[in-house]
């Protein structure tokens, strides 16, 4: 049975931030749906590309060696493999996520944001 | 450099149907972009899961044995590997594609539809 997910249905079921849910599985990767407001650590991911898509409110991502990246609805940008970066939500914003299964949210640090079990919806 | 993509802006770059465009690498997949119109050859892909999100309009993915996924804007689907479908879009409908980078866009099916090649945006 092949079912569809309504972005904005599904993240209405939480509430909490910077706490990624699962939502899809594609080959290799896992499709999430989370909220965040307010600073995340800086990091970096060794072998994985990352894609972040605005689904509501503006999203501000802080790259090494240029200007931020601001994120509006309908926008995305693919932070590539190795590149250290820091995303900022100044209000809460809602992001869709595309990244390999063995992706950790905090990448190279492990603290309190880490999340390495993911809930399902 | 780490550079964004807005959808719309992005998809107002071209007009014909049924030619996806790529706007993103990600891992082993793309991130592409199209417009459709009218009725896809039915078709499958034997080793790789497909993902619709659609981004304007209306997309029908017609599924064997079950009824047909109905998507809006803010809606995505996965179809998983080995199952045939078939996209139907009433009206012009603008979609973001994830697929694996040897996915081709008819599948197990060759024919005038196919497109082997791809530009990028």
């Amino acid at each position: 049975m092949v079912t569809k997910v309504n972005l904005a249905d599904t993240l209405s079921l939480f509430d909490d931030h910077w706490n990624p849910r699962i939502v899809g599985d594609l080959n290799d990767s896992y499709v999430k749906l989370t909220k965040l407001k307010g600073e995340f650590v800086w990091h970096s991911h060794e072998q994985e590309d990352e894609m972040f898509l605005v689904v509501q409110g503006q999203l501000v991502i802080r790259v090494r060696d240029q200007e931020d990246v601001i994120l509006n609805e309908g926008e995305f940008v693919i932070i590539p493999r190795g590149v250290e970066h820091q995303p900022f939500a100044p209000e809460e914003v809602h992001v869709l996520l595309l990244e390999p299964k063995t992706t950790l949210n905090t990448g190279n640090v492990v603290n309190e944001r880490t999340r390495a079990e993911l809930e399902r919806l």
